[in-house]
């Protein structure tokens, strides 16, 4: 309702901004019975943080994660699993003087039309850091959905006009954490490297995709009509904060082709039925077929420039120009691969506990 | 939860199948005291209604709402509003040959995957004869908008490559209802007719790009993560059967942008701040700026087509070919149109209610 | 959120005023693949229905179960149950006179409050008519219910200062539809009956107490903390016109009494942990524990009485006194009886859904 | 859903297990600008905590609320608001020996054959303890209120069989702290107070009546049908750990009257329509009518007694005789009364909203 909370039956509700003293995540509906550990989730946090290579911000986000509750001799009990990871390298004072200026691109002014009172400090509850508990609560999911061999990746598939070539799974599983862009075609990977530093030297940022790709999920998740699976990824993947766009399979690129193109015929294979082709992105009326689910999703080029703005100053409303400073990622792509991955994972485990595929206990 | 609800305050639940009875839809929290009738209803209901002209399906759907409860005396009470169509113009013997093979594109064969049962006559569930009971919906939603000077309004911008040129929204107000494929370019439109209707001829179907736009949505609407205004039209839009992708302003066209392009200044006009441009669409953090809000969706070629399309038996597990006879759109993008207007209008009067900008008592 | 919609997977929405058209329930989430028909639906709605026995209204209610939508070929698919049932016999002008003066007891007065509008005739959408939606969606429940071998009995235990003596489960399903007061006890029933006779004959109207009791129900079943069994099951029952009071076991029967009296202490039988007294009312920490589930609500004497009542007229903001006619029951409990039944199957079926006791597809 | 979440707008989310490391609660939806610091939440715990008499458990919890986000200079910023209390005084070793041996009336049982897996150290979950998150909470609902001149007010009536004697709103605030046993009528407390200590002396423990009342509630607050106000409170209310029963206004007492001997009838005074006698307990159709909410609770003697009890291992499956030792209160309804109020003051602070009596923004 009030929106920090996500999920039906796999439940997440995030909290905390970016300057403040912790962020945090309270998962409920995790099935008792899970082994599970910090380190499954530092590993995924790790993927996350700042600071991991040099075309990221250089802000050193040490994210540790600690659970609270929830869990009982390594094995999850079914209540609440609260995970906290306390701020760090936090450095307040950069914001104070924009405190009145929105700064474009921002939720800055938004916040402050909603709400009036708003933490400038960092984007506050705007902030990228947010995206910490979907991180700490998508390791859970997807350690769920390994069990149900069920994988899922996200790689990025173009920056700015340089685009990847299309790699299978597999392939993209074994390179794409070889670069930092997370780019699975290796050669590309260093275009795209020199593309975010050249961008990071002018003092700008640039945009990209990411896409998401989830291997096997069952046939039949999803439910009709509104809570469609492709409809709860729609809204998952839109949540984060650069995202403007999202696609499944052919997307867009089914708006100027025919029908007879772009078909899936059905076939039969080892005694199942299946889709010659995957244009659908694995979904069928809102429920998956079986095939694998492929997501993409437009990344806008990162708010946070170098270079002089434009802005208001909301007290005196008055125009005036701003240059942000800090430490900021010149495209934000690689770092969003794994918040991708977590929501989708997050959307897939709450179907299949909602099928009946994950059971309450496990 | 189970997928045929939508909308936190302002929701909907919407039943019935293609060939069954009846199709209908409960409103539940419409405000108290809104002057309401079933004409209002109505008039979006023939909108969307199949056999309106020359280039969509000539199955004459005559859909008559109406309101069995929560009005009185010509005004709503803040009871559930149920509204009942029933079907008429039913052949169902169409469909019997095809009921153990699933036409590929459509929802046959996952729901089966799902259910077990289904209803195969028409699509079920899963036919677009679903939309009637949004649209019904989103009618009250826009009636309640309008109180408020919000409007909202599609238009088809792309037919396979053919592309309308950018209208202003007084524009397109005044042209979208002038032609059948419902594009504010008057000259293009016509070229966008002889594509479809060649696609027709042939037997085939044809993708395309629907834009909405609503204007006149205050600042501060959205709730902050998961419920983010974006988060919301997505899943809304996304939840339209051949709906295969959304973007919210420039969408996918930020990815090949760099931040200093696109970004959207401030300043002031009128006393009031605003953007000088509007790549973000309206919306900055999940939140609404003040701005249009414009969402672009990617619709694929209906599945339905004449031409013979391999598919299996699912009874006995071996491969087939098929030829859907039938009535069926050439290019669907024309009348979802009106359904994409609903899903956006029952999208923002959901969060006009949560924000308070919609009393529970008018 | 906004009151008219119960359950978690197993959702329904009623709707419907007392004097409009219809009055009818969506039920979604129920499982594919369930034998059901019309039949099912209309033996419990014709236990509810005035007009059965001497000791209810006359009130000529044909409460006749229409199905609309998501039964296919004699079972359900997993889609939305659409059920109608028309307003007959319906005599509005009774209420005319009434229209500014709120009856003490009912809720013309909170609704006034509330919305402004409201539907004056027979109590509108506060009628009990409102409980034939519940009624023939717990028709359902049951039926789901019964597959796994639990049934649900509910059983007038009081009226007045007249109290049955306890019976056990079979005894009361063998007796309770053997007289019009549904007590399991005949012979107090009759003495019940001559009391609830002897309300009628003065104008006036009197309370009790219905216990309802399910059997059969397995351990496990309940959401820890909020979404407790015994929590569900208070608000279902408390949502009921007259219910001004809930109690699990022993109940209020607790409150004088010592730790060491109440214990329900485990012992073993045929190889199943089992307590040896069930004062918990089968809820222990919010979960069943295998035993008997019995509950039991306080019923208020009926508000509309024959004798002369003071009000005011909102209109006029002045003192008036009223006498009510119409045809009323002047003890509601054995009516409400079938609608606690239904309640309680509505809030079992939906946690055994939840934890995957009753599958999503039959 | 699955139970850890309570409130529609107001929505609050408890974790922790009473031996983990910390137990808390995050509470979204909070409107923003609302002045609040630790010291608000600080003295409700205090209330709640053990230790506070002797009377009560000498466990010395010392619950010390910190605020981790969602505060920014001193006022809400509406975004959530995350509460961490450590868990100190935790003695695990008293339950090793218990762990196969489910004591009668906890949950220890029901969450072994609901979860499999199981926190067995002080009730894990299911403790008491998890109450300190809905208290926490309960304080920001209670300041809430207060703006609008609610007041919220818990006190004991009876314990065992000693009934405490009619109080009027003012002289219960005036004395309800005064004495350890939460009881009005100051004379009948220290009867009270011996029968509690009576009770302990040997090993045993007694059961009570709470009553909540809330003054100053317009009417109007309430949702129709199934989200009534007293379905929710009778929800609320339940979902405390040793209640049994609620009732609303007269509860209970309504059902061996006649209906003319407990009608509230209306008058107007000072211009207010208001009830001469409040029977109804402040709530007529589910929906707030402007007079005091009275609602009172069955309080089961605590199960936790020195006495000898029979239970079973639930490995060996053989009968076992266990002595609890441990502090545990002989009554706990004293310790009940302020999360009996939290609850209350969570539901009233979530209709307000929901009916837009407090905005989203203060």
């Amino acid at each position: 309702m009030t929106g920090n909370t996500f999920g039906k039956i796999f439940r997440i509700t995030t909290w905390g901004e970016s300057h403040g003293k912790a962020v945090g995540v309270v998962v409920d509906g995790c099935p008792a019975g899970l082994v599970l550990n910090e380190g499954d989730i530092q590993q995924e946090l790790d993927r996350r943080r700042p600071g991991q290579s040099k075309i990221a911000t250089d802000r050193e986000e040490r994210d540790e994660a600690k659970i609270l509750s929830g869990i009982f001799e390594g094995r999850t009990t079914g209540t609440p699993i609260s995970i906290l990871i306390e701020n760090k390298d936090v450095r307040s004072g950069d914001y104070e003087k924009f405190k009145n200026m929105p700064r474009p691109g921002h939720a800055d002014f938004t916040y402050w039309k909603k709400y009036g009172v708003r933490d400038y400090r960092g984007g506050g509850r705007a902030s990228g850091r947010e995206t910490v508990g979907r991180v700490a609560a998508g390791a859970i999911a997807k350690k769920l959905l390994s069990l149900k061999k069920i994988e899922i990746i996200a790689h990025v598939i173009q920056v700015g006009k340089i685009k990847a070539k299309s790699r299978d799974f597999d392939e993209i599983k074994k390179n794409v954490e070889k670069n930092p862009v997370r780019c699975a075609d290796m050669a590309v990977a260093i275009l795209m490297e020199e593309k975010i530093m050249g961008a990071r030297k002018e003092g700008d940022s640039i945009g990209g995709v990411v896409e998401v790709i989830a291997k096997g999920v069952p046939a039949g998740l999803g439910e009709p009509v509104f809570d469609k699976l492709d409809s709860d990824l729609a809204k998952a993947l839109m949540s984060i904060g650069a995202v403007k766009g999202i696609e499944i399979g052919l997307g867009f690129g089914y708006t100027d082709k025919l029908g007879s193109d772009v078909k899936d015929e059905f076939y039969m294979k080892d005694g199942d039925v299946r889709t010659r082709t995957n244009n659908a992105g694995g979904i069928l009326g809102g429920i998956s077929n079986g095939e694998e689910i492929v997501c993409r999703i437009a990344v806008k080029p990162t708010s946070s420039i170098a270079k002089p703005q434009k802005t208001v100053d909301l007290v005196e409303m008055k125009e005036r120009e701003i240059e942000i400073g800090g430490r900021h990622d010149p495209c934000i792509c690689p770092r969003i691969a794994p918040v991708a991955e977590s929501m989708v994972s997050l959307v897939l485990v709450d179907h299949m506990l909602l099928s009946g595929l994950v059971p309450r206990n496990l």
